[in-house]
């Protein structure tokens, strides 16, 4: 076997299909967002960044920096070990408080990620849980489903935001199993909102249980930053919300929040939780800065909310096609592996903006896209300045205009 | 279906067998390690830690804490997207060609967590690769078996550490189906080290690729802490080093190393790599000057192995049982669950000493043990004192003692 042959051959194939990814060396610029370097072959260059996950610039926010550096001060690096052996450090316990305060519920688990923290819960949840079916949204992420398949639970897949579908489905399972209906609140690519309360309605009369993941939603929406189900009032009817630091909190890690047993049970029994080492110190005190400044302050949210709207109607005028949804994701739709790889390229080679082309299998094929992700710090000139590079891309390349909504 | 009866019962069961696990609330004191503030209810109390995987002490290294402290000055909190969108900063770029040259390979790729790194990377190469066996040594760490069985690959377990075995169960399989042998250096709970050599004679021999873990060696063993691998002159027979920056580069994150074009297979193919954040700057700035630093320096090294020897000498001189390894790892074995943790809370309550109980699933049931990790900064004071309190418990439980070797 010529493994060196191997890995060739398949990754020659990655760039025939036009989807082979090349990562973009950014250095952010703390004070500066949303602009930064980029380190290119041809050398050092300012750009903007239009496809971000700190989408309220959180991360350069001086309560979180502050946060960072005094725990660095305090308590130094890493945490030095798993929770269970040394590596539980003041500042995670205070984190979890803070998680739970968040979502209303008892307890908090932090992991070392989102993707992490799905996969992990699902995983100790499905496979523990006696005869559980596992109900799962066709749209989940990645994290969900390697979750989901990783606790060898039967899986059901329900149509994408179809509380019926899922009723259906539900109505076929024998009454006595264990149940867990798995589904997100904002989908990340789409940027499509889910029926949380219609979901919820259908799972209450099956009994089943409710695991709601909100990473592209906590910090964004609600009036405390407890993402769509805060905002919607519905959180008490989630028996898991899980959520990132990562994005809106823009540090690190995932979570989940629920009732102090369903936590404590997912702390004793989850591999990926035990046998790691917890966050540094410093991460937990900066997303706790973060989550406590954004369960206070409602000024980003709705100055992200209106810089949303303004890209939004700037491209609408100009005819970019736009996926519609509720959210604060703006999907520009190009609908071809290639073209948007080369799209992406022009934006950053002739006008310094930098958006990420989105291919499968992020993505399904024929829905290639570039994602936009305005924030409150961008400013009047930058979204002029995005829409007029896109629509002199669009004539360029000759790419259909829609007529504005 | 009652859940929370369920979960009830589920964590009743852990308590029956003493292994419910309570997390000690710990506050680590840069500057001042091994000591730390422990937040009891009982109140706040410095306490000598024995059990970190900060083997070195860097988590507090002026050259660590201070590259943390520039990069969240320069760029801010969080990675802000994955590495394909948006989240490769240009410190990840820097951390990935130090950890390359540290073992000697093309290139490295960094994961959230060494958990994640081993998940993720078996997960892939076992599942990609065509027909793949994977050669498991019965004593790899939850994270590898996770990754094992998440890739579905057929899996053989060789006795630990017995290359003989794994001739034996390599001979068995076709010659041109794709293989794996995955293995650690350091065994983290017994200390054990792995015949690296003749293992990879094996491997070469039946042409399977070698998958080494040395997550308990690097910054520890070798001229410049690549390891076990580079202590033996082996890091060039071994396809893959896989390694954590959460324990003696005293940080957060894990990563392999090897061939470009195995990492960049992947990079290009692991889900639990491509759909999550990536490290915070911070994290990765300060892992590279934690690497750089141990590069160079031996120091620390030296005053472990020295400090080791004579944590191993005063437990031999007072008759407590110790399993006998070449490692930093020193195991004192108790042989049951209750009676560890009940050592371990005197340990903490009337000595301030802080030695986490390690029980099953970590350990197998019946070697329960208290697993002691000496740093070049314990003093002989803080020797002198674990040893007499270990001491004056096991008088007061009469527990047997074993002659000095």
């Amino acid at each position: 076997m010529d493994y060196e042959a191997f890995f060739d051959s398949e990754i020659a194939g990655l760039h025939r299909e036009g989807r082979y990814r090349v990562f973009t060396d950014l250095e952010r610029q703390a004070g500066r967002y949303p602009y930064a370097t980029h380190h290119s072959p041809a050398g050092e260059r300012e750009v903007t960044v239009w496809c971000s996950n700190d989408y309220l610039g959180m991360g350069q926010h001086p309560a979180v920096v502050g946060a960072m550096h005094e725990a660095i001060e305090r308590c130094g690096a890493g945490a030095g070990g798993t929770r269970n052996i040394s590596g539980t450090n003041h500042y995670h316990v205070l984190l979890e408080q803070e998680l739970a305060d968040l979502h209303g519920k008892e307890a908090a688990l932090i992991f070392s990620s989102g993707y992490v923290s799905n996969w992990a819960a699902l995983g100790t949840l499905g496979s523990k849980l006696p005869g559980c079916v596992i109900f799962s949204d066709e749209g989940n992420h990645a994290s969900m489903i390697e979750g989901i398949r990783s606790s060898r639970a039967e899986r059901q897949i329900f149509r994408h935001n179809d509380p019926e579908d899922l009723n259906r489905k539900l109505s076929l399972i024998e009454p006595g199993r264990a149940k867990l209906v798995a589904f997100e609140s904002v989908y990340s690519m789409d940027g499509d909102i889910a029926p949380i309360d219609e979901i919820c309605d259908v799972a209450e009369a099956h009994g089943a249980l409710t695991y709601l993941d909100e990473v592209h939603a906590v910090g964004l929406y609600g009036a405390r930053g407890g993402g769509i189900s805060e905002r919607m009032g519905l959180a008490h009817r989630l028996d898991v919300i899980e959520g990132t630091l990562g994005k809106a909190f823009a540090v690190h890690g995932g979570y989940i929040t629920g009732s102090n047993r369903l936590c404590d049970f997912v702390r004793s029994f989850a591999s990926g939780f035990i046998f790691t080492t917890s966050l540094p110190p410093a991460v937990a005190a900066g997303a706790a800065a973060s989550i406590r400044h954004l369960k206070g302050s409602g000024v980003e949210r709705a100055r992200h909310q209106e810089r949303v709207a303004k890209v939004r109607q700037a491209l609408d005028a100009a005819g970019i096609p736009v996926l519609a949804n509720r959210s604060h994701i703006v999907p520009v739709m190009v609908g071809d592996p290639v073209l948007c790889k080369a799209i992406s390229d022009s934006l950053l080679d002739e006008f310094g903006i930098y958006v990420q082309p989105i291919n499968y299998p992020t993505v399904p094929r024929g829905t290639e896209r570039l994602r936009i992700t305005p924030s409150p710090l961008h400013s009047n000139a930058d979204i002029d300045h995005l829409v007029d590079a896109l629509s002199t891309i669009w004539s360029r390349i000759g790419l259909s205009r829609q007529a504005a909504e």
